[in-house]
């Protein structure tokens, strides 16, 4: 049984989450195989390069309903040919979880699609706040020079569904053209 | 229909959140009579003064399931009696409901009472980062000498039971002794 005063076994600074428990997961170029339009460009890149590194507290198990989950991802800056370093990019198991990012450090682009595949992006800022609705795939894509950092708070009956997109994409990429992002 | 390239219509500074159909609530300390122990160092106070200021982004109407909220509070620093500013503490409605708490300015004490009315804190402070479980009231006082400021996150079907706690009150009190808070 807690009693007395405690200190809570978590700590969030911003652009850092730790405490008990904590989960990191690494994702290499090797990893994103598939998910780069430019193939040549990805077969003539080193797979061992991190693409992006997520930490996550998780303090209740997966699949809790009412639990939140709360992390931080480090999306490096690079391009595979014009693309962007993005994320997987993943619905909702459970279609009704909504889920908030918030930019911390660097620039980047949460690029969302519904399920009828409108696809549509938000600037990522230090500063900016999106709400991710439900039904809607979310990824993020770093626009910018230096490691893209934002923090996320999910409910813990999510999930992933990673094998929608890794089979059928989002209906548009993120680019650079001329110097600038834009969705094609 | 949602396209191209937008800009969030929220913000989060870390100490401050902004944006499309932001809400807000002030408690002044009239609101919160009842709550403190010494009930005549509270009768000789202005009740205009400002206890906290809440202010939330509420995307999804109240009671969506998988929905969330995020929200900043700003707890201001004072005291009735020996008893410590704080706010009005809640269990959630729906019972399964958690929340995330985190410490941005500030120093203070999450306050933790579960159903057996069992009684525990946890140190505020930048940085801090709170897991309030499933079934568990919470409220926070402000211990320092300065507005405490803390984000929080949660579910948009948690819902307030405020009035468990105005009924019954928490098993235990946070006071100054000498200086020093202590659950008493």
């Amino acid at each position: 049984m807690k009693q007395g005063i405690t200190q809570s076994p978590y700590t969030f600074t911003g652009d850092d989450i730790a405490g008990e428990g904590l989960k990191t997961g690494l994702r290499t170029l090797g990893d994103l195989a598939g998910i780069f339009a430019d193939e040549k460009a990805y077969a003539a890149m080193d797979k061992g390069i991190t693409a992006y590194n997520v930490k996550s507290i998780e303090p209740d198990p997966q699949g809790t309903r009412g639990g939140l989950y709360m992390g931080i991802t480090y999306l490096e800056s690079g391009k595979v040919g014009d693309e962007y370093f993005m994320t997987k990019g993943h619905f909702h198991l459970n279609p009704l979880s909504t889920e908030f990012y918030w930019g911390v450090k660097g620039e980047g682009m949460l690029i969302l699609m519904d399920e009828e595949r409108n696809v549509w992006a938000e600037k990522m800022f230090p500063g900016s706040l999106h709400y991710i609705p439900a039904r809607v795939a979310h990824r993020v894509a770093n626009t910018g020079d230096e490691t893209l950092v934002f923090a996320a708070c999910w409910p813990s009956d999510a999930g992933h569904d990673y094998g929608t997109i890794a089979r059928d994409g989002f209906a548009r990429r993120l680019l650079d053209v001329n110097g600038k992002p834009e969705l094609v």
